[in-house]
């Protein structure tokens, strides 16, 4: 029998991403295509250590059946963490989620209808786009450039009119781009005069090179800031734990929209987070994150001066896992992919990043779970593809 | 600000059952609200082992991201464990979800359209109502009697042109009932004959008091089922880890709505089951499952007999977690629900489980996590209550 789908089902398309990454996992394969973290940075001891203290302390709330809203210590842990010197954070309004990706299918469902207006950075986070296309919302692309999206250059009837905007501060996926403070502040008072709810997503906002932190949007105006974070780039992706922070009218909808979802977030992983962070871990672990992935994004710019030809342009990132790539105009970076696999070297094709009118010249290279000496060689090939390439252009 | 919600977040409430439970924390509470298993049946010292196995041979999978399907393993172990003589389950079909509760959400998200026909039992799972009711559709309540729904009570067209039924055949959450075998049979000659997909969703499908099994509706039209599986009831529900099997043109379309609601099941989380379930240890760990909650049911049907009065009757579970009340006519169990907490004895009342008319006269009692001492103390004051309650009625 063909069961009948829904209108929604029925849009629904796989992500680019993950059908490359099923291509890549060859171990020929050259792959900047990832956006997983470098597993070298995970804590493994650390995690067995939590584990083994749960299990031996404390183990039947970790297997139980537990709160929606999640673990209350680890909910008090994010708020104190998030709370700064002029804003406090209530650990009411933290809600933990099976990774960031949930508090994206949680605020689809609360905050978008069929046609509802949603402002969203040029080009955005993918993930974002498919959880929120479910809702089917009318995507509107802010103009953004180099610093971040450009608000002022929306009327002040497209800003109410939205049901939030969505925005990636720091070290963006997918262009690696921080947002500096100026235009932080500009967002803010555009955002609060026009009453715009703002959707903060800053899973990277940890993995500044420098060390130096910008203030959250969310610092600047709580009441507008809808925030997520997620212990995913910082301690590990495989234990699914996120959370938002949002205000408390907006945050009992979400709990109740998660209870439809998962009931909760395992127990298990929530308290094995708690026991890994409540001593200032992340303080003494995360610094040798950021080292690794400056030293290797420093690599692989080095790699594309020198590979790259003329008419290719990219950024120089302050902290992340991504440099966005521009390649030549009416270069196809979809079609790029399907020759630079057959050199076994991957990336990912920046067109699914845009809602709208997507810029088929564009890439996203991943730098931090490639070793220097496979860096090189796949820009290396990379570029002199490109090379090729623009040759064919050119004739 | 105050963010203007979608249409169906404005529709959301509550689980009644999860606002009852906070309330009932309170440790001189005797609680048959619960729907949590017994913590005696979690196999902590396993699990601590499992985890020790996993982080000291292989910890990189198990913390990193995964496939959006689920860890291939597990997925072969529930696809061998569900395969019969006659049907073979391809692990292809198989997809590994945040808990069950996860496959009702992806379920609704790809089956249902605004006004949609859903086919519901009468009553139903709370938790399916609410996971399905974010797609908004309309709910046909199936009448339903002590051996399951009726499907021959409704008309030919009003069977083909819904979009699935939902139905739970064992230890039904809140009644208890199992649907016998000849029903099964006329249930799937229906559902063929109409091309009607079913729902078919089995967390206590393991927990047969006398160890017996019924085929699976899945194993007599597998073209016709999507059958969720959890090991909530059978290992440990603070994992969060279940499962659905559906034919492959569905199976596709769930595989990308998960994408986009979590990513993947924790890593960690699947590969613990895994750990825990490969060599076979369910079948030596699910017969003391069965055994205390037998013991613990056949308790509280004794107090029953004893302490309720006249004009109450109620099922005799042969299996699962619950027993279903029906209160003499025009009382009403929400009512008597505070009553009873004022004398601190809770349960749950029937009213939500009901998708459309509510008897109101319901309620549903868990006995698997009370000990014997307490749940004959409950019942006598539930029976007290009741009495008193009834001579009010007939005033």
């Amino acid at each position: 029998m063909n069961p009948t789908l829904s209108q929604r089902a029925q849009k629904l398309t796989s992500s680019v991403i993950r059908e490359i990454l099923k291509i890549t996992e060859r171990p020929e394969v050259i792959s900047f295509a990832g956006g997983l973290p470098s597993p070298d940075t995970f804590p493994v001891e650390r995690v067995l250590a939590a584990t083994q203290t749960i299990l031996t302390t404390a183990p039947t709330p970790a297997l139980q059946y537990g709160p929606t809203e999640g673990y209350l210590q680890l909910r008090e842990w994010i708020a104190a963490r998030h709370s700064t010197g002029s804003v406090r954070i209530d650990p009411a309004d933290v809600l933990v989620t099976t990774g960031s990706q949930q508090a994206l299918d949680l605020l689809g469902k609360t905050l978008i209808d069929s046609g509802s207006r949603v402002l969203v950075e040029t080009p955005t986070y993918l993930g974002a786009l498919q959880a929120f296309s479910l809702s089917e919302p009318t995507y509107v692309s802010v103009p953004s450039d180099e610093h971040g999206p450009q608000l002022e250059m929306l009327t002040r009837e497209d800003l109410s009119g939205a049901r939030f905007m969505y925005c990636l501060p720091n070290f963006q996926n997918p262009t690696g781009r921080r947002i500096p403070l100026a235009r932080r502040e500009q967002l803010a008072k555009i955002a609060v005069e026009a009453g715009l709810l703002v959707v903060e997503d800053d899973p990277y906002g940890a993995l500044s090179y420098s060390g130096d932190a910008l203030p959250t949007l969310k610092s600047m105006m709580p009441e507008n800031v809808v925030y997520l974070g997620s212990f995913s780039k910082v301690l590990t992706p495989g234990l699914r734990v996120g959370y938002l922070i949002a205000p408390q009218a907006l945050h009992r909808k979400l709990v109740q929209a998660k209870q439809a979802a998962d009931l909760h977030t395992p127990s298990f992983t929530q308290r094995i987070v708690y026991e890994c962070v409540k001593d200032g871990f992340l303080d003494t672990h995360i610094p040798t994150i950021r080292e690794l992935y400056r030293q290797r994004c420093q690599v692989m710019l080095e790699a594309m001066q020198e590979h790259f030809p003329n008419g290719v342009s990219w950024n120089r990132p302050e902290g992340g896992m991504f440099i966005w790539v521009n390649l030549p105009t009416g270069m196809d970076s979809v079609e790029l992919l399907q020759k630079a696999i057959a050199e076994n070297v991957a990336f990912v094709p920046g067109a699914p990043f845009f809602a709208n009118e997507p810029q088929r010249n564009t890439l996203r290279l991943s730098f931090v779970t490639v070793p220097p000496e496979r860096i090189q060689r796949g820009i290396a090939a990379l570029g002199a593809l490109i090379e090729r390439e623009s040759v064919g252009l050119k004739v």
